[in-house]
């Protein structure tokens, strides 16, 4: 199943279950009205997104159009965010001069919330002296999660799959990493691609709590990097026990997983301009050679099925001044 | 005007209005359910709310009893919690045995905010063994602040204050505070007392965007702390425009002062644990006697107005096991 959000008067948007090939929708109903009422009562609507999944597959349905699409969950009560690519960890010390993080927990943080941008949204940031950067990311949406769940219950409650555009201000990142109070101002709106979608709409792309699926990144129409989410250190599972071992998770919580990222990045590309500024201070021995975006700059970013479909659909988007 | 907001069917309560003394209460009515629909609509609910009070002020109104209060804001999309006593930073970096924090911009995480405990609520944790402990602190709620709003602006954003207490896991914050990425385990969910207050409700106790009144804490019923909140740092503005610089804040927003702290310490005490584990490290030159909490200890936390009122009511709870 595919589930879409259309822009409405509502800030949560009106949730609709989506077609296969992504050409058409139906709305779920008036009872379910957006997703975080449909993740709230998720185990009970089974059956209601079963018939409309028939009904699509009979070719009912809207004409789908993704430019009206708000985040499949264009709010939430909670956001975390992992960081469960090592290769992406490494480089981030590198780029942003700071010393190896010693943890034998996965690292997380607990991000902005209540918006998350649209897939073709305008992304308004206040300044390109902030090194505007993408971050390519999957990310999970779960149920009620109870304090202390383990990671091999917490597979369960594991209910949708997204694909997710964390926007990072690098200039900001490392001067509020050494507080040690992590990131806020360094950490704006995120942004979704258009359809979450369950585990079994992926397939054999869903394995171990990972999504073993090619991340296609495109800047300003450059292939910028195809890095698969196959190689997270622990799998979204050990992230939500994590974030649940001292708190329940509020239904509609997303876990990220952090910017993917590929040990063989020379050959895959990276999924955000830091890695690359990274790579080149290592490979010059001096100063990084590609600059952060600038105002008018797009983005795109497709998660590739391993049959060649798009599941989560595609962010493109650009980044405005605010 | 004090809010309040009564346990109820719904996860966001139902909104009260209060009156002076605290003995009665009115509702709000069906347009403005709950506190952050009114937040949300905060400068056009004006009438509604001076009404209420006249009625309240009149002798209507329903006996209020705090044992049936949720957090006055039981849920919110956003935390954000500041650390603006530098006296406690002090203190903390000498508990937490970390070098000291250098930075020009006020300390702020972004914390859990789908949940905060009602003031007589029960406080489930998991383990003793992660260092319990509470930090008195007082907040502010505020309407849609638009991103790159000044201090200066940011005052008229300030709708209502409210006294919380930040449950703080101390055996984890540092190992979470080495990566960099800011505390999710070690924050699990906060409480509030039971009144939100506008900040004419304070008379001269707010001013330069301070609460200035002290915190009266007891801990098993043992006074522990009666610091002022005056000695901030930086004003609540500060910390709202801080929090705007690079996202709008969405209206409820919850913005918090950080453990208040005084400097005399030796006279008025501490409102968290932590402090005066780090004040015994420096006086005896050696390990803190103090230890933290246990299962089944009772806090309470009380803001004294400056005629020996109570403007928030009464934080009174316990701690037990998850």
């Amino acid at each position: 199943m595919r589930l879409a959000t259309l822009k409405s008067s509502s800030a949560d948007g009106q949730l609709v279950a989506v077609s296969r090939d992504g050409s058409r929708y139906l709305a779920i109903g008036h009872d379910t009205p957006n997703m975080l009422a449909a993740i709230e009562r998720w185990d009970s609507i089974g059956s209601v997104l079963a018939q409309l999944g028939d009904r699509l597959d009979q070719g009912e349905g809207e004409p789908f159009d993704a430019s009206n699409c708000a985040a499949p969950l264009p709010r939430s009560w909670q956001w975390l965010d992992g960081s469960a690519f090592s290769t992406h960890g490494e480089l981030m010390q590198i780029a942003f001069g700071l010393d190896p993080i010693e943890s034998e927990k996965p690292l997380m943080y607990q991000g902005m919330s209540d918006r998350f941008h649209g897939p073709t949204d305008n992304v308004p940031l206040p300044s390109m002296e902030h090194g505007i950067d993408f971050e390519g990311e999957f990310g999970v949406i779960v149920d009620h999660v109870p304090m202390g769940t383990s990671a091999a219950d917490a597979m369960k409650h594991i209910k949708l799959i997204v694909q997710i555009n964390d926007w990072s201000l690098r200039a900001i990142a490392p001067v509020e990493m050494k507080t040690g109070f992590g990131w806020v101002q360094a950490k704006p709106a995120c942004s979704m691609a258009p359809f979450a979608v369950t585990p079994d709409e992926l397939g054999e792309g869903w394995k171990n709590g990972r999504v073993c699926l090619d991340l296609e990144i495109d800047w300003n129409g450059d292939r910028f990097g195809a890095a698969n989410g196959r190689q997270m250190d622990v799998g979204f599972h050990d992230l939500v026990a994590h974030a649940a071992y001292t708190r329940d998770l509020v239904a509609g919580t997303v876990i990220g997983s952090g910017t993917v990222s590929n040990a063989n990045y020379a050959e895959v590309g990276s999924s955000c301009i830091s890695e690359i500024r990274a790579i080149e201070m290592i490979r010059d021995k001096g100063p990084a050679s590609t600059p952060f975006m600038v105002f008018g700059d797009t983005i795109r970013m497709e998660g590739r099925g391993l049959n060649g479909g798009s599941p989560f659909g595609v962010i493109e988007q650009r980044v405005v001044e605010a």
